[in-house]
């Protein structure tokens, strides 16, 4: 290693995490080195992306909910005929629709969802397909073998990525099968992470910033301790649970944009979510 | 114009208004003709955006409103020395903080928030600086003189942008200048966009999707009738407002992405705000 790159590694390793991932994605399509001052794509992809998919079911009244309760409530509190405008007061539980959970929400002291940084909130897309095998088993869920399936036909992780599980699940939003609750009455049925699956990812050299998943929480559905969020969360990273339209975006090279909401000390909340490809 | 070019007109012609719109913006960086099979860049930016900046306020109990009153309520659900995790239901007023005005805000069956199309919550962004003016004049507007002003030094206004107001507003937020209340103790005093540049704005042929204040409101402090508002809501246009952070975006070659919250039905809402360049 020549002096100039000794003084260059320095540089580096005084970046920030973030800024470190960001140049860490950048290596593939540059000489990272000698770009080092450059600004970095802010999208993992090769070319400026030509299409926005949104990520986020619509939200409303008897949206499907985790504990299968209504957690939307409108309140009208002006109307066109009699006010000459229209506005709602909206009662909304934060994890209801399409999601983020914020590390607080499963930590005593993490981050809430205004204290994420944006840079955070615009990842390279990672979507783990495992439709074909959560259609034989409600109960599957996202293994070590998937990723490792998807780095296979991928390659390596994308720096700071968010990792998708697309198992068919979005398109049962509006039916009982969302929620599929069994035989005994209360137990959930539908597709999740794997612990060791989250473990991995929270190991991985990439740094994996975000999960999300088309279901209606992070752990799948029989889950009897919330394995996934009391690892996942605590670690300081986000989840999006109930993401719609995963479908239509790419295995590798998509970018999420996270519409959060600012909320001072908010657990997570609604989000607008976009897919761009 | 030969038979080819007479047929890709009929094609163009048929393309819907949103499609026309991201043609035209192609326009200007590649012979649109001849591309008319190949992918549209989404963003109006010639080069990959290298940052994403937060154009939104941190939203809290008593986040300044339009009707002084609080608008925003807190209700801790679940907490975590109790229940091992924390959650909050929230009740909010749709039009608090950075949030978005729907056209079915002041309009009897204009699009909800959950209607807009996707595609139009990702737009060119033009910022107009009216800083130096409102810094002498709390009842500063935006006027065709100052669109005039961005066109002259930028050229033509993008396709399909968002034009937003800056009037250095934004750094009011947490003070009592925010919705700076005058002598009469009720009329309000800041900066807004004034009625005939909104309808020039309307009229242009470039197709203006949005527009975004970094005050309370599209129409300036004392305004006793909403002439904006009622002019370019209903049109199907949607407004921001409480937008922070303009002062870090360029004048022209930005694009901002509005995380809108995709209620059903909704007027409006908090919306998590991107600017990136
Ligand atoms: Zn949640
Ligand atoms: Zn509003």
């Amino acid at each position: 290693m020549c002096h100039h790159c000794v003084i260059d590694g320095v540089k580096k390793s005084m970046l920030s995490r973030r800024d470190f991932f960001k140049g860490t994605a950048l290596a593939a399509g540059a000489a990272a080195i000698g770009a080092a001052a450059a600004p970095q794509p802010l999208f993992a992809q090769a070319t400026m992306p030509t299409k926005a998919e949104d990520l986020t079911h619509e939200l409303y009244d008897m949206f499907p909910t985790f504990f299968g309760e209504q957690q939307v409530f409108y309140d009208q509190k002006f109307n066109y005929a009699e006010h000459k405008f229209n506005l709602f007061e909206l009662r909304v539980n934060e994890h209801t629709g399409t999601h983020i959970d914020a590390p607080l929400h499963f930590s005593e002291d993490g981050r809430s969802v205004a204290e994420i940084p944006v840079g955070d909130l615009v990842c390279p897309l990672v979507v783990v397909d495992i439709r074909a095998k959560a259609a034989d088993n409600a109960d599957a869920q996202v293994t070590p073998d998937d990723i490792k399936a998807w780095t296979d036909a991928n390659g390596d992780l994308p720096a700071g990525a968010c990792v998708a599980m697309l198992s068919g699940w979005g398109q049962h939003v509006a039916t009982e099968k969302f929620r599929n609750v069994g035989a005994d009455g209360k137990t959930m049925h539908f597709p999740g992470f794997h612990i060791e699956a989250a473990q991995m990812l929270m190991e991985s050299a990439s740094g994996v910033k975000g999960m999300a998943v088309d279901t209606l929480s992070l752990d799948f559905g029989q889950s009897p301790d919330f394995a996934v969020h009391y690892a996942w969360l605590p670690s300081g990273r986000w989840g999006l649970e109930c993401v719609a339209n995963l479908e239509a975006m790419p295995a590798a090279g998509g970018t999420i944009v996270v519409g959060a909401p600012k909320v001072r000390g908010g657990t997570g909340g609604p989000s607008r979510v976009f897919g761009m490809a």
